[in-house]
């Protein structure tokens, strides 16, 4: 049994969509337990009449919850009886393999690695996720756990990511390159110089720099970025597919004839859709942690965070952090 | 009149594109005239035997080349009578009030700098462009000019792109924005969070952070940022407009049904497409420099080139440098 504590209290949708999640999660897979935690009352108010599977769910109460407001400090002092750090105390106590928030992500980021710690070798963990791209998807980290990241701190993302795309995808020896403004060795900031040829000298299979562009071909597996980059980057591309979206929609609706052809196309429009739903790709995965962590979109609705859940179990099932740790402890240089 | 010196040799299509987008220009407008700086032979082979329009184009020849693997250094001490250096050459002389070119970034950069000189107040020139949004459009500087900007950099590049985005816009009073991970004030790298409280206090209408995703609204007129960062981000949105693009014609192959469809929609997407050409957005300008610069894509074809002729054309018209000169001499310390 796959066992996966769920923050029922953070994130901007609300518990009715978190439990919406779970219930979906659990008719799907018969190997799973999953522990809301959160206020019992408002869990079992939106489980309602329809009960969820038995003997497969369970709660454990919590007293108050992590805003977005809070700083990552003020959480992991002043509110160690919140839905997030019950949650991942679960995971600590070994009564949860995995952990799932839509809440805020400093003070999931802070309260993990305080509780759980992190794995020997990784200074800092890294938040990763999975990017669509033409026939395939990419791992990119760092997402925004660490802004200023050091040589070292791309080296150690590049482990991470690196076994995160070989047990997650079955990809043999992942290609792994650094997110860089040009191809050329002379391009870049001085710690993207600096850990270039710490990764040529690695065990990895680096591949050298790529553009922004290029994240979205099958040309590279995993991108290693300073969080502060991999961040804009992401968001850009959110605004990017949301903009493109409507400017789609605005010219199936130009005219009525256009909109009887959209009427006639919507199948095809539906589907278009639904490859670039962000919802997709939602559940990013706290990675360098003694344990898994995924933090969710804080706007997530029912089927996005099942998805989060989703990336939990295909990580647990993978033995993501033993084997982010076993493969450092055989060779602490791996980088 | 106009005039605009075209470096007729550099960029990946040659020649032929180049003459063909001057051709293009010279036809829509007859207060322009342009300098094809190159290879004579070369320019006139591709004019062939349909003549541009007389006595408002010119030939200067130049004798080399910079080539995409020049270093900055290599090709401001080595080619002085390069296509690319003698056109901005005209620029400095009075000959011409802009020049275009496709080729080298960083070569562009050198001998622009090198050459024209900066404006005083501005330390360091960046590389600025018009980025299509929901609504509109924004301006977003640095693209890949600078990396490692410190804070000052920044608020200097607030105050060129406000200029900007007023004179070619008409907009009073831009919205300006730094771009960062997130809207609060504790959020993001130290430059950022050092240039927010310099640009909260100058004359500009400084709205706060924006993250990536804003840049595609109408929330801002104006996004600051490393150029490193805002190289990523362009590379990202390329690469993201580019899958979508993809995703969409896959949609429309998958069936018999569906290419009959596709036909009966051709001229939807076509309008569709055309909004997300990239081509239509080709031509950034190189800010801070006593004179007009502006780098058009490497691999623009005529109709990109034409693009980035009337960048040039523009900010000539509304005298941009002078009055970034001007209004930093008003008020150093603008910013």
């Amino acid at each position: 049994m796959l066992r996966v504590a769920i923050d029922a209290m953070s994130g901007d949708r609300g518990t009715g969509d978190i439990v919406e999640a779970v219930r979906s999660v659990l008719a799907r897979r018969d190997d799973v337990h999953l522990i809301l935690v959160g206020d019992p009352g408002l869990i079992h108010q939106h489980i309602g009449s329809n009960p969820l599977t038995q003997g497969r769910h369970s709660v454990v109460a919590s007293e108050e919850v992590v805003t977005m407001d809070d700083s990552a400090a003020v959480a992991l002092r002043n509110k160690k009886k919140s839905s997030m750090r019950l949650a991942i105390n679960l995971v600590k106590e070994g009564q949860a393999d995995a952990c799932v928030s839509a809440g805020n992500t400093g003070a999931l980021m802070a309260i993990s690695k305080f509780v759980l710690k992190t794995v020997k070798g990784i200074d800092r963990p890294a938040i990763s996720a999975i990017i669509p791209a033409i026939n395939g998807h990419t791992h990119m980290l760092d997402l925004g756990a660490n802004v200023d990241s050091s040589s070292t701190n791309l080296c150690q993302f590049a482990v991470m990511g690196s076994i995160l795309a070989e047990a997650v995808d079955g990809t043999d020896r992942p290609r792994v390159a650094l997110l860089n403004i040009g191809s050329e060795a002379m391009k870049g900031n001085e710690q993207v110089k600096q850990a270039a040829p710490l990764l040529a000298g690695s065990s990895l299979n680096y591949i050298g720099f790529v553009e922004g562009n290029e994240i979205y071909t099958d040309k590279v597996d995993v991108v290693v970025c300073d969080g502060f980059v991999g961040n804009v980057s992401l968001k850009t591309s959110e605004g990017v597919a949301r903009m493109v979206s409507h400017y789609l929609r605005e010219e199936f609706k130009r005219s009525t004839w256009n909109k009887l052809v959209g009427l006639v196309a919507r199948p095809i429009l539906k589907a278009f859709g639904n490859r670039i739903d962000p919802r997709r790709y939602n559940g990013a995965s706290l990675l360098g942690l003694q344990g898994v962590v995924v933090k969710s979109h804080g706007s997530a609705d029912a089927v996005a965070f099942a998805n989060a859940i989703d990336i939990a179990l295909l990580e647990i099932g993978h033995n993501v952090p033993s084997m982010i740790a076993s493969r450092l402890e055989a060779s602490p240089n791996a980088a």
